[in-house]
C-alpha cells in the first residue's frame, strides 16, 4: 500500500507542544492498522519563520505541499511579535483558499469526564457537526475607505458569496445530514438583517433542500441560533453556516461541551485535488506556552479526522475510543482540573489505541 | 410637571399580550412616583396593519411620533403572512435608523428564581451590558448580484461603518463602563478574519481608549467572545459591538442567564432629538401566541429602562425590585416552569411596585 504523505506543521506556541503528541498517536494507530505513514516535518508557517525570513512561508510552499495527502497543522499566530493579519492571512487563510479547502468540518461532542458548563447535560446529549464555508463569504479584504483619517471617514467591507461556493458547502452538509440517523439540517442565516446576501443564502438552502426531501431543514437566525446552542444543544445534528457564522458557532459549540481545548477541525478539499488540512480549533495560546500543560486532545482528534478523511475509518474510531477512555479515566491537563502534562496525556492516549 | 408622552405600539403576536402588562406596571410606577403619563396607543407597525393597508406604517408615521418622548414597543413580525424583510425593515429597522437610535442597550443579568442553563452560576455572577451599534455596520441592503440566476452567480453584500457612527457608540459604551465600579470594557471584533472594517474598528477603540485611561480594555474576537459568554460570563462588565455582533451577543447573553424571554432593550437616541424605543428582545413568538402564557417580564423591564432613560431612576429601581421579587417568589409563566398566565405575572409585579 502507498504510504500516506503528510506534512506536519507545528506552527506557533502550543502548536509545537501538542504536535509531538498528535504524531505519536498517529504512529500508534498506523502501526496497529497497518497504515504506512510518510511524514515531512515543516518549520515554516510560523511566526518564528517570519521573524527570520520576512515571510510566513517560502515562495515555493505550494509546490512543497502539492503532492501531500494532507497537512497536519498545530496553531499559528503570535500577536506580540507578528500582527495577526500577517501570520494568519500569510499561512492558514492562504492554505484554506489556495488549496480550495472549502469545507471546515467541526464536530461538537460532549465526553464523559469533561465538566460541561451547561447544567444537566450528559454525554450523548450533545453530538453534532458544524459545517462551515471556508473560502469566501465575510472573510475578505475587499472594500475600502473614503475620507480616510478624517471625521467623515467611511469604511466599506464587502462579503462575497458565489453560487458555486455556497452550493458546494450546502451539498456537503446535506449529504452529511443524510448519512446520519436523525436526518436534520440547520441552516444559519441572518436574512432579517443582512438584506442582500442572506436572503439569497436562504434561497440556496431551499434549492438544495428540494434534492433532499427526507431531511428536516430549519433556517435559524444566527442570534437565536447561538442562544439555542446554550439552551437546546440536543436539538442539533448538522449545522451549515457561512464563513463568519461557522467560525462563531464552532467556537461556541465546543464551549458548550466544556472547552475549546478539545475541539478538532478539518479544512477539507473533498475532491482531494489539493491536500486537506487538519488542526485544533484552539490557537497558539501564548499564555500557557512553554509550560508543557497544553491539552493535546484537539491535536490528536484532528489526526483521527485526518485518517478518516484519508479512508481509514477504523483507525479513526480506535483513536476516538482512546480519547474517550482517557478523558473518562486517564490523566488530565490543568484545563480539565488535572495536573498531568501534555506528554502524559499523549502517552495515555497512545497506550489506549 | 409635563407628562411623559409615550406611544405604545404592541405590534404582532405576543407583543399584544405583553403590552397591557407593561402598561399596567408603568401606570403603577407612575402613580407611586408622581409621574404624569400621556400614552397614545397605536395599532400600526404590525403585520395586521400591513395586510389591511399594504404598508406597515402610515405615510405620516414620523410626524405622528416626532413629539413623543419614547416609543414603547411590543414585537413585530408574522412570517407566515408577511415576509420579514417587509415587516422588520418597514417598521423596527426604520425606527432605529430614521430616529437615529444609534445605541441598542441590552442588560444581561441573572436573577434569583430563574434556572440558569450554566452550571453553578449564581445571581450576582452575571451582570453586564451589551452596547450594540444600531444604525449601520452589517445591516444594510447595499450590494448586488452578478450573473444573477446562473451557475456563475456572485453576490456582494456591503457593510458600512462611519467614524461618526462608530465613535458615538464607543463613546456611549466607554462612558457607561466609566460609571460602573469594575471599569472594564470589552470590544467585540473579528479583525483577524474580516480584513478591512474590523482592524479599523479596533483602531477606533484604541483611539477612544486613549481618553479613558482608567478603563481596562480588552478586544476579543467574536468567536472566542461567544465561547467566553458561556465559560466565563462573570468576567464581563460592558461589551461594545457592531450591529451584527451586538445582535448575536445580546441574544446569547440572555440565553446564558436562562431565557431570552426576560431580556429588555433600549434603542436610544441619547440626545433625545428623536424618540427612543424600548422593546423586549424576544419576538412575536407565533408558536405561543393566543394562549396568554407569554412571559411579560421583558416588556415590563423595557418599561423600567424607558423610565430610567427619561430621568426617573427611582421608578426604574422600584420596577426592577418588583421584577426581582416576583421572579424569586411570585407566579411563573410556563417558560419558567410555572402555570401562571401573562396577566397573573403582570398583576404580581404591579402589586409589588
Ligand atoms: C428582528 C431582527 C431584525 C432584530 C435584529 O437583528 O436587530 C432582532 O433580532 C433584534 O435583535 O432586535
Ligand atoms: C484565526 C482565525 C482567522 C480563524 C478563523 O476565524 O477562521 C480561527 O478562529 C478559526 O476558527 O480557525
Amino acid at each position: 500500500m502507498k504510504p500516506l504523505k503528510i506534512a506536519s506543521i507545528p506552527g506557533d506556541g502550543i502548536g509545537q507542544e501538542v504536535m509531538p503528541e498528535g504524531l505519536r498517536v498517529l504512529h500508534a494507530a498506523a502501526e496497529r492498522f497497518g497504515i504506512a505513514l510518510d511524514i515531512t516535518p515543516i518549520e515554516w508557517a510560523s511566526c518564528d519563520h517570519y521573524l527570520k525570513t520576512g515571510q510566513m512561508m517560502p515562495d515555493d510552499w505550494k509546490q512543497q505541499l502539492q503532492g501531500m495527502d494532507a497537512v497536519y497543522f498545530g496553531a499559528v499566530g503570535w500577536p506580540a511579535t507578528v500582527p495577526d493579519h500577517i501570520s494568519l492571512w500569510g499561512s492558514l487563510l492562504k492554505f484554506r483558499r489556495e488549496f480550495d479547502q472549502y469545507i471546515n468540518l467541526r464536530p461538537v461532542r460532549l465526553f464523559e469526564g469533561v465538566p460541561c458548563p451547561l447544567a444537566g447535560r450528559k454525554p450523548g446529549d450533545i453530538d453534532f457537526f458544524v459545517v462551515r464555508e471556508n473560502t469566501e463569504g465575510e472573510y475578505t479584504n475587499l472594500g475600502g475607505k473614503l475620507y480616510e483619517g478624517t471625521e467623515r471617514e467611511i469604511v466599506i467591507q464587502e462579503s462575497v458569496f458565489s453560487r458555486h461556493g455556497t452550493d458546494r458547502v450546502m451539498k456537503y452538509a446535506f449529504e452529511l445530514a443524510q448519512s446520519r440517523p436523525r436526518k436534520k439540517i440547520t441552516v444559519a442565516t441572518k436574512s432579517n438583517g443582512i438584506a442582500i446576501s442572506m436572503p439569497w443564502w436562504d434561497g440556496r438552502a431551499d434549492a438544495m433542500h428540494a434534492g433532499y426531501p427526507e431531511l428536516a431543514m430549519d433556517k435559524q437566525h444566527i442570534d437565536i441560533l447561538c442562544a439555542r446552542f446554550v439552551l437546546q444543544p440536543d436539538r442539533f445534528d448538522v449545522v451549515v453556516a457561512s464563513n463568519l457564522f461557522g467560525d462563531i458557532l464552532s467556537d461556541l459549540g465546543p464551549a458548550c461541551t466544556g472547552t475549546i481545548g478539545l475541539a478538532p477541525s478539518g479544512n477539507l478539499n473533498p475532491e482531494r485535488k489539493f491536500p486537506s488540512l487538519f488542526e485544533p480549533v484552539h490557537g497558539s495560546a501564548p499564555d500557557i506556552f512553554g509550560k508543557g500543560i497544553a491539552n493535546p486532545v484537539a491535536m490528536i482528534w484532528s489526526g483521527a479526522m485526518m485518517l478518516q478523511f484519508l479512508g481509514h475509518q477504523e483507525a479513526h474510531d480506535a483513536i476516538l475510543r482512546a480519547i474517550e477512555a482517557t478523558l473518562r479515566d486517564g490523566p488530565r491537563t490543568p484545563d480539565l482540573g488535572g495536573k498531568a502534562s501534555t506528554a502524559e496525556v499523549g502517552a495515555a492516549i497512545e497506550a489506549a489505541v
